[in-house]
């Protein structure tokens, strides 16, 4: 942290007007944080980057909302591990044409979004920059030693399910863009309202822990297809998915329609294949994929009914090659052959 | 960590070149690293970003040694703390300006620098953006519990002192810079050694905490005076220094004649106060002050021989006023007055 004065001060005095978190020894203002994980849990940590433009923009988004989605990004992260958030360390690189007050805006909404789940930011930095706005969010937290969910565990025949409204941000951002200039009043409130402040799936993945059972999990930030191949090749098993399985509410249904009147799709589709490839493709969602023993389904059912959690069964894991396969138009589909997805963005 | 295809993989590629860290419960490739942090420690995290064109640049440094300088800058942090690296996040925003072998060779020299401290990058992020190339390090690291350094303990009557030649970095830059184009062979090859490859002070700083008799700990990235002025506040102590003891080797005094001469300076002072600024000045350097128990100079001093880190009784510090008094052009100065330092450059 080389820039104390003003620059990391300012950090620090927002940080001061929050909780400050749990097991710090040492908090902001000095060299580094020091910061006590309790016994018998090990650390868990991930990062991730959001650069303007590219991961965020402007005109659809708010700098809190912004803010907020750092945030769960890197929640998300750790639900994925059935970890427990405490730590974080924010770094911005800012700049002219953001405002102090939006600069605060953003750092003050991922500091809420942190504190919900009982993480607490206790280290940065803030340079001054010509490019792109950037926030990096490293986030630190504990899980009880050998507790870790990876992706790597999953059995043939376990159960898969998701949580959420997977492609929900891609239907979102792909509204907004159907015009110009781009405006998210085309997306429905509901749709824009779990993109703009995604839920944390922490407390229903740390009650998952708890119950037991889960074998593998995965944070769908790629989009289900492209996240549900990385679990399925970590782990040595494919995925049979069933088309009618997959979750796609209204709010889904609707965006996947206008899209498609909108021209927005692939000539000859139809509204279905549509949603289909909305809820698979790529999109950045905060939820979990999970595989997990067949026998826990109705234990996982009632702990997602009392977190509020949307969860939704899509299909069983096979023996032998990492594929996924879907049963779609009537035939099954590899979905990992390129080309499957034209929402592909990356 | 979001985009776990081709762009995570590719730091997970060369992070499997590298020595697995210890402690590594789940390594790059997860949505998380699990590490175990060892009983009886606490966990010491910082954070650093370099941006290109304001902490570093392509014509003054190469990709490799930028790579270096931020894992020193991390580094130094944690040495500031007395706590052993054990474990680093690296987020890279690139700009298509930067091939992949100069990433590659950033993200190498990054790592090697960590692991000549015992520190593995154990994830990070990878994402393409249009302005500059900006890289964030997350640095963890283990200190014994209670036996952290900060930089608000120091007492009346401690000794001062301070590791390397600090006002190196800012005396090689204002050489590489002061012709066109900027070129860093006016910099003699002594100055520019101790720039574009820091050394460590880590071992010399954990040396010194199982001595004990530290009291408080500051690294000087910020410039000596400034960050003395941050240890001085936090401690509630005031520093009188002599500018007679204020280290500048052969390398240093020729930079600032040069310096003086090419009228880079300040009009009417003399090269022993071009110097003295220097010294005293804003500069990158990846030194430690320490404050401590005057009983234990000599001790010190042994280890700083053992450890080949050059080591400077610089003052005392005071009762009252959190004050940097220096004895300079045969009067008392008050260093935190504005506009003593025209090298400032924040």
């Amino acid at each position: 942290m080389p820039e104390p004065g003003s620059e990391f001060e300012r950090i620090a005095a927002l940080v001061s007007s929050l909780p400050r978190g749990e097991g710090v020894i040492v908090g902001p203002g000095d060299d580094a944080a020091v910061l006590r994980v309790r016994d018998g849990r090990d650390l868990v940590a991930t990062t991730d980057t959001f650069v303007e433009g590219r991961h965020f923009r402007r005109d659809v988004l708010t700098p809190a909302e912004t803010g907020a989605r750092l945030a769960a990004a890197n929640l998300s992260d750790l639900a994925a591990m059935a970890a427990e958030p405490r730590w974080a360390l924010l770094s911005l690189v800012l700049p002219p044409s953001w405002t102090h007050a939006e600069c605060m805006m953003l750092e003050r909404a991922c500091a809420r979004a942190l504190a919900a789940d009982g993480a607490a930011i206790v280290g940065g930095n803030l340079a001054a920059g010509e490019g792109p706005f950037t926030a990096t969010l490293t986030l630190l937290g504990e899980v009880e030693r050998g507790m870790q969910w990876t992706r790597g565990g999953a059995k043939p025949g376990d159960l898969v399910a998701v949580t959420g409204a997977p492609g929900s941000a891609a239907a979102f951002l792909a509204l907004a863009l159907s015009g110009d200039p781009p405006s998210r009043s085309r997306a429905a409130h509901e749709l824009a309202e779990r993109v703009v402040a995604p839920p944390s799936r922490v407390r229903f993945a740390r009650a998952l822990a708890r119950a037991g059972g889960v074998h593998a999990a995965i944070d769908i930030s790629d989009g289900l297809a492209a996240d549900l191949a990385h679990a399925c090749t970590a782990s040595g098993v494919g995925t049979r998915l069933l088309e009618a399985a997959l979750p796609a509410d209204g709010a889904l249904e609707t965006a996947a329609r206008v899209l498609s009147n909108s021209g927005g799709q692939e000539r000859g589709a139809s509204p279905a294949d549509d949603l289909t490839r909305l809820v698979l493709g790529a999109s950045d969602d905060y939820e979990l994929l999970l595989m997990f023993e067949p026998s826990k389904w109705s234990e996982y059912e009632r702990l997602a009914r009392e977190c509020a959690v949307p969860l939704t069964h899509i299909g069983e894991t096979t023996e032998g090659d990492a594929r996924v396969l879907v049963t779609w138009r009537g035939t099954e589909t590899v979905l990992d052959q390129p080309g499957w997805d034209h929402f592909a963005r990356r």
